[in-house]
């Protein structure tokens, strides 16, 4: 394969961080523009398909595991009973395949803005976005901001998959946008969010935890590891009503459950929510 | 600062990983090559001081603490009373640094075989270097595989604070180098060796764990998190003649050390040995 290095520069996203990663890449498969934003599909030479949204890589076939199993089974877990759940964004489909997996799962409502996202990753991604014919699955391409407008205490779990806090996801980093979904959610509810880098977006982090702590009686963070995100270090923000993570998680499914992950297991549940003490600080209740 | 990319091709060094790692650098201070590998110190615009061994990023003095804390800290604790303990390698000092806020080392040996990196730590780098001159403290400039050697049922704990396998550290990824520091042991003692990226290094840590698991009766892997490393996921190898992880670690003492440091804590002692489902299968004994 005739590769290029496709650089994902950080000096010009929303921090000055000076790093920078950087994939070998062949083919481009795919270009083209929303009207959301820019989106772009690569072949790779070790990690199969690759997409990229305004130049920032989101995910590769073959580590995207680790993303899609951290968003969807900690929540998942952490609830007695998730029978309705909300995905805002996620257009891949990865968080929707993972919440499917689920049989306690009744409906689960993806809301993705951009409809292109979603078509793409059906053609470029198949066992990513594999889960769109499921029949428990309610898709809609349409603004979640408005969405759970229009759904108050609908919702047991609700995943936000969103981009960075720029273009289109800007508004899912917002006060208004968490009073919302905490009004969305049932009683119990539990809320998990995509928080980025505990490293690299310090200041975001801090931001992100002054609204949760306004809006939840519980907020917190765990963690992931995604080799081509920036730092490597990733984060979701964990937010409740009722249930912390340690209250009654469902071990027992966890454990029936592990066999078929590449990546969560009951020992990594606790341990993801171990926080490093210069992150543990950063985010706590002021 | 005028600044420029060094790039950290992982295209050329041990694995085509198709991945890469790059740093916005300011002048560069330093450039030596001693009889080992090719030393460089760069100044950073966000990171302070760098150090770049065959060229390859080995720490920046803003991030250093993810490495050195955990490499130390989870050992010493783990074990009852380290009374003596091997560093083999780590240079900077950064290592030494940590075993020797632990009041019970009476004495701490640090073989490095590099006197280069030694002396241009003590001037780059003097919040890493700063023990050095610690009267608990003896440091040799000499091959630490010779040194195991000829200090048989010497030590409670030994640090294996090393570079990749290829250089000068090709022989601390060996069988007789991992039976020779077994000997060097004591009946309870625990080795910790830096073992890599358990996504980008699967052959390197699967052999490793063949390794360790012929020769101690336990070992296991545990991660941290390093911004500047390839993936940004991280691992150190523990391996014991009697102390798992979970056997009696020192708790209380953890907890008074806590608020002097900035990653290492009591929860995340037990959370870094939670491991990915493809990382605890690919370090299992066969």
């Amino acid at each position: 394969m005739q590769t290029t290095w496709l650089n994902e520069d950080l000096d010009q996203t929303i921090f000055e961080v000076g790093a920078r990663v950087s994939m070998r890449v062949g083919k481009k498969l795919f270009e083209g523009q929303s009207d959301f934003q820019k989106l772009e599909i690569y072949e790779t030479p070790h990690y199969g398909n690759m997409m990229v949204l305004d130049g920032c890589v989101m995910l590769t076939e073959a580590n995207e595991f680790s993303y899609h199993e951290m968003i969807a089974h900690v929540p998942l877990f952490a609830h007695p009973n998730p029978e309705r759940v909300l995905i805002i964004g996620g257009g891949d489909g990865g968080a929707a395949r993972e919440v499917l997996r689920h049989p306690q799962v009744k409906e689960c409502v993806m809301v993705e803005i951009d409809g292109l996202v979603i078509e793409k990753s059906k053609e470029y991604f198949p066992t990513i976005a594999s889960e769109f014919n499921n029949p428990r699955l309610t898709l809609l391409v349409d603004d979640g901001v408005k969405y759970i407008e229009n759904n108050k205490t609908a919702f047991d779990v609700i995943l936000v998959d969103s981009t960075d806090p720029v273009g289109p996801a800007e508004g899912l980093f917002s006060k208004d946008f968490y009073q919302k979904a905490y009004n969305s959610l049932k009683p119990n509810g539990i809320l998990v969010a995509q928080a980025e880098s505990p490293y690299y977006f310090k200041r975001t982090q801090r931001e992100l935890f002054d609204v949760l702590h306004s809006v939840f009686s519980y907020a917190t963070l765990y963690t992931t590891n995604i080799p081509f995100y920036p730092s490597g270090m990733w984060s979701f923000a964990y937010a409740s009503k009722e249930y912390k993570e340690n209250t009654n998680p469902r071990y027992t499914d966890m454990e029936k459950m592990e066999e078929n992950l590449q990546y969560f297991n009951r020992k990594l549940y606790e341990g993801c929510f171990a926080l490093p003490t210069f992150v543990k600080k950063n985010i706590e209740k002021k």
